[in-house]
C-alpha cells in the first residue's frame, strides 16, 4: 500500500555515456527545491565543500560520478586515451580533497578509478568514460540496495514497536533519508519503509539543532512522500515520550564501535538516555560498513567541535551577544547498553554486543 | 568579592512623582540594548504585549508602574481627584488585560489601585500620584528582595554541588535573571550570587529553543555581568553531563504543586532527567508564590501548546517546509522525585515532598 506522492533524491545523471550530473541544492532546502548542473569537476568539487550535497553515501555517490563527469570532459575535448587517464588522476585527486575526512568519498573515487586501471592500456577514451560511468552507476545502485535491505528490516523492527503501543508513533533525529544516501536513506527508510507497508503512525522529527537537519530536510522528505510529520524542538522530546506518545526511536550512526557504542549526530545520546527512562526501543540503523572494529568502546572516538557560529547565529541570525564561549560538538556518543537493536543490511543486531557484532559482520566477509 | 561589571535590569522609573517608566526593549536583545520612554498606559500595555517585558514579576511590577504613568497623566492634565480616580481604574483594567494568563500582572495591578483606595475621600490627586508611585516602587523593592534571598540560598545549594565535583560548571536553562523579574532573577541569581560570593566555575546556558531565551538573554545578562558563559544548544546537554562538565542543574519555575511537580520551560523535563541519569543534583528557585497548591501532581496542570510558527520560523526564518506540523508546548512538568532540592526565599526545601512544601509555606503565612 505505497502513498507515497513522490520519492526525494539528492542526485541523478541525466543521460548516458557523455551525459551530466545535476545534483539538489541542499543548502536551499526547504523553502527552495532547485536542482544544480555540474558542468565540470570543480562545480562537483564546490558542491560537496559548501554542503549543497551531504551525507556519508551521497558524498560518496557524487565522487564517483564526479569522475564520469571528467571522463565526459576528456571525451568532449577529443583526449587521446593516455591524456584522458591523466586527466582521470588529477581530477581524482581534487575530488578527493574535497572533504578530507569523509571516507566513503575516497574509497568511491578510488573504487571508480581502479575501474578504469583494469581496462587495456589501449583501450579507447570512450572505453574509459562507459567504465567510469558504469562504476559510478553500480556504486549508486548498491547503496540503493543497501538503504532497500535496511528499510526493510527496520520496518520490522519498527512495526513490533508500533504494535506493543498502540497510538503512538516513531521519533528519529537528524536527517537519515534520501537526502544523505542513494536510496531511501536508512533511519529514515525504515519510517517510510514501515509507512508503505501500510502501518499507520505519527512520525516525529526533531528539528537538530544547530544545523536544523530535522526540520530542513527531514521534514522535507517526509512531505514530499506525503507522509505527514510533526516537527518538534530537540528539548521537547522528553514531554513528548512522557505523554506517551513515542513507541520507538530510529536514528542513524556516523560510526559504530566493536562494542556497539555509537557516535550520530549531536542529541542523539540525549534522545537514548530519554528513551531508556521511559522504556522506549531506541534503534540504531546504518550499513555494515559503519562499524569500525578498531575501536572497541566510544570514549575513543574521537568528537569534533564545530564552529561557535553555528550555536550563537542559527540560520545566520544573531541571537546570542557577542563575547559568549559556545560547546558545539558534532556528535555525541550513546553507549550501546541504550541501544535495542542495530539494523543493518544483513538484519537487526540484537541484543547489542561484542559478538553479535562480530557475528554480523563475519557474514558479510 | 563582587565581579559584577554591571547589573542588568530591565524597567526603571526615572525621576520621582510625575516621573516617567522606561523598559529595555527585550525583542531587540542580544544585537540592540534600548530603552524605550512609557509616555501613556498605551505603550505599557504594548510592551507587555508584544514581549518587550517578559517573566512572571518583571510584567507585574511593570503593571503596577504602568498605574503611576497613568497618575502621572491624571497630574498632567490637572484632574480633580474624583476623576483622577475614575481615570486611574479605567487605566488598571487596561493594564489588567494586556496578558490575561499573567496572575502577578493582576495581583500587582489590583494591589496598587488598592493603596489608593485605602486614601481618604478627600485626597488630593498629588496625593493619590504619591500613593500609586509609593506602592509601585514598594512592589519592585519587595520583588528586589526575594529575589536576594532565592540568590542567597541558591548559592550556598550550588557552592555545595561545586565542592563535590571540582572543575564541573553550573548549567540552566532558559532566562530567570534581572530581566525576568525586578532583582537579580531566581535561578540565575543563585549563580551570580555564587559567582560574587567569589566562587569560580563555568556557566553553561542552555539556548532554549523556541525562543532562545538562553541564548539571548541569560547569556547577554552574564555578559553584562562580567560572567563567562558557555552556550550549547538544548541537545547537546546529555553530552556535556557524560563528559562530567556538569556539578549541579538550576532552572526556573512557571508552577509548583503541593507534591513538588514543577511545570517550567519546554526542556526542563529532558534536562531534569539526563541530570538523574547521571547523578547530578537538580535544583529549582522560585518563591514561594510559585506554589499552587490547589494543585497536587503536575500531570493537572494545563500545557499551553504554543503557535507552529516558533518551531518552524526561528527568528523569522524559514526552517520546515510548509505543511508539516509542529509539536510546541510551551511547558513541561518534571517529578518532585527528579528535584533535588527548591530554592524558596525562605531556603531550600529538601528533600522536595508534600510535608516539607506545606512547612515552608505554612512558615511564609
Amino acid at each position: 500500500m505505497p502513498s507515497s506522492s513522490s520519492t526525494p533524491a539528492c542526485l541523478r545523471w541525466i543521460g548516458d555515456v557523455g551525459g551530466r550530473l545535476e545534483l539538489l541544492d541542499q543548502t536551499l532546502l526547504p523553502s527552495r527545491h532547485e536542482w544544480i548542473g555540474c558542468p565540470d569537476v570543480e562545480s562537483v568539487v564546490e558542491a560537496i565543500k559548501s554542503l549543497r550535497v551531504r551525507g556519508a553515501p551521497a558524498i560518496g555517490i557524487a565522487g564517483a560520478y564526479g569522475l564520469a563527469v571528467a571522463a565526459a570532459e576528456a571525451g568532449r575535448r577529443g583526449l587521446e586515451p593516455g591524456l584522458a587517464r591523466e586527466h582521470l588522476h588529477a581530477r581524482a585527486a581534487e575530488l578527493d580533497s574535497a572533504r578530507p575526512t569523509a571516507v566513503n568519498l575516497r574509497w568511491a573515487v578510488r573504487r571508480t578509478v581502479a575501474a578504469v586501471e583494469r581496462l587495456p592500456a589501449d583501450a579507447p577514451t570512450t572505453a574509459l568514460e562507459a567504465a567510469v560511468l558504469t562504476e559510478a552507476r553500480a556504486i549508486h545502485a548498491e547503496d540503493r540496495e543497501l538503504c532497500a535491505a535496511i528499510g526493510r528490516h527496520g520496518a520490522r523492527a519498527l512495526a513490533e514497536a508500533l504494535a506493543a503501543a498502540p497510538g503512538a508513533g516513531v521519533l528519529t533525529h537528524c536527517n537519515t533519508g534520501a537526502l544523505a544516501t542513494g536510496g531511501d536513506g536508512t533511519a529514515l527508510a525504515a519510517i517510510t519503509t514501515a509507512w508503505d507497508d501500510g502501518h499507520r503512525f505519527d512520525v516525529f522529527a526533531d528539528e537538530t539543532r544547530p544545523l536544523f537537519q530535522g526540520a530542513r530536510l527531514t521534514a522535507w522528505e517526509l512531505v514530499q512522500r506525503g507522509i505527514p510529520v510533526t516537527v518538534l524542538v530537540d528539548s521537547a522530546a522528553g514531554q513528548l515520550m512522557r505523554t506517551g506518545r513515542v513507541a520507538a526511536c530510529i536514528v542513524g550512526a556516523d560510526r559504530i564501535t566493536a562494542s556497539g557504542d555509537v557516535a550520530n549526530k549531536i542529541g542523539t545520546y540525549s534522545l537514548a538516555v530519554l528513551a531508556a527512562a521511559h522504556g522506549i526501543p531506541f534503534f540504531v540503523a546504518a550499513p555494515s560498513s559503519t562499524f569500525d572494529l578498531s575501536i572497541d568502546g566510544g570514549d575513543a572516538i574521537p568528537i569534533e567541535q564545530r564552529a561557535a557560529t553555528e550555536v550563537t547565529h542559527p540560520l545566520g541570525m544573531q541571537a546570542a551577544p557577542d563575547g559568549v564561549l559556545a560547546y558545539n560538538p558534532a556528535f555525541d556518543v550513546t553507549p550501546a547498553a541504550l541501544i535495542r537493536g542495530i539494523v543493518t543490511e544483513h538484519g537487526l543486531i540484537q541484543p547489542v554486543d561484542r559478538e553479535r557484532i562480530a557475528d554480523v559482520l563475519r557474514a558479510t566477509l
